[in-house]
């Protein structure tokens, strides 16, 4: 990677790299995982290595949504964006698409140069060393519901998390549409029982808004009613996505 | 409090002694606070210090409604009939009314013994010695709109706090209803800054269930909104209820 040169603040020089950043937001509300409820800064990067059927952030997946609307950003607009923000909580949260695709260890060291705690939510697709420097990762594996949940991605889901340390915080995030993605889960959970395990309830894509928080409630209760009858998930924590239940399905919150 | 002597499980004796116990039930999930999301067991017993205005268990603190419903059960009992419920978590969480008004240190003890996990919920009134012995202390101090948040209930919560230790990872839990209880908060968590935060949206009781889960999420969309914005509490963690997500205001889920 270039090095970023010292510049005024939000003024790119040519020879600073650029990432494709499709929003960000907040202050808001972490919705899901380890996390959830903490106030948090987000910034989600386009493009991504997965095509989850279900996948509730298409804008940031698909390269022609990703080529159209996604601005290319460099490490210090990135924290000049994130610092004309009202003013608020310390996390900031990297997401996508998968932000791992990216080489964002320069960001990772600015931010926390600012005094900010910086999360990451990645699928556990692709390994990058940037990721042992962050205050908490979240490695989200895609069951089979997603479609993304062959040999290829179980091995390679298994060499990213070879090298989790300690030191990143790290949680299992399992987003659970139906049966077959728990008894996944719960495979994920005996192969790593070191990690924390949070289990998110599936929102639904494309309903309406009283169709999807109907969905949403009603695959919730199922999830806790499976969960808390094993013995085998009881380190295990259910949560819906709470910023479906706060704002819906509007984005940029 | 007398010892209670060896018997065969659910064989009270005359000398043993016995609780008001309004509800047993689980295998569900903690709705609320440093736990919410967890598998777990409830044990609720009969009997408040407390009226506060929003109470969503009036029928664990009206004397008139614990007299009429609550069952009078031992220890042993109250370990059996955890025994007989479907098997699942290690979380056994218990609640009120206010425990605290009661002497459950053998209880805990057994608990324990059973290879059970002990939370107690407790809106820190009263200190009782068996309370450093639980595994997760839930104290749930009401804020001004419970009509119970004055001089004299704001020192005995001090007196309390005086007598928490880490070991049993205690957590302070504030049900917010508005702007008041939301100042509140900080300055509990201004004068208790080691104490983890967890904002709680009040929900309206008496209501339909469409106008409470309305009520609820736009009183959750407005405390993640307001608390977001807050630098002196980005260490909160904002929650819903999420039992009421799961079960609208079904008794005994």
């Amino acid at each position: 990677m270039l090095a970023v040169p010292a510049t005024k603040a939000g003024q790119p020089t040519a020879v600073a790299v650029k990432f494709p950043v499709v929003e960000i937001f907040g202050p808001t509300i972490q919705g899901e995982g380890p996390d959830a409820g903490v106030p948090a800064y987000f910034v989600r990067f386009g493009g991504c290595d997965y095509r989850c059927t279900w996948c509730d952030s298409m804008h940031a997946v698909d390269p022609a949504e990703v080529r159209a609307h996604a601005e290319r950003l460099t490490t210090e607009q990135i924290a000049h964006r994130l610092g004309a923000l009202p003013s608020g909580p310390d996390l900031v949260v990297l997401s996508g698409g998968n932000p791992a695709l990216l080489e964002l260890g320069a960001l990772v060291r600015a931010l926390k140069q600012d005094g900010r705690r910086v999360a990451v939510e990645t699928q556990g697709s692709r390994w990058r060393d940037w990721l042992a420097d962050v205050d908490r990762l979240v490695i989200s594996p895609k069951p089979p519901s997603s479609g993304m949940a062959g040999p290829e991605e179980l091995g390679a889901l298994q060499a990213f998390l070879d090298n989790v340390t300690l030191s990143s915080a790290p949680a299992l995030k399992i987003v659970i549409f139906d049966q077959v993605d728990l008894e996944w889960a719960v495979e994920r959970h005996r192969d790593h029982p070191g990690l924390p395990l949070f289990l998110s309830a599936g929102t639904d894509v494309g309903l309406r808004e009283d169709e999807t928080l109907n969905g949403l409630r009603g695959r919730y209760r199922w999830l806790c009613e499976a969960v808390a009858r094993r013995a085998d998930l009881c380190a295990a924590r259910v949560l819906p996505q709470l910023h479906v239940i706060a704002w819906g399905t509007a984005m940029g919150v």
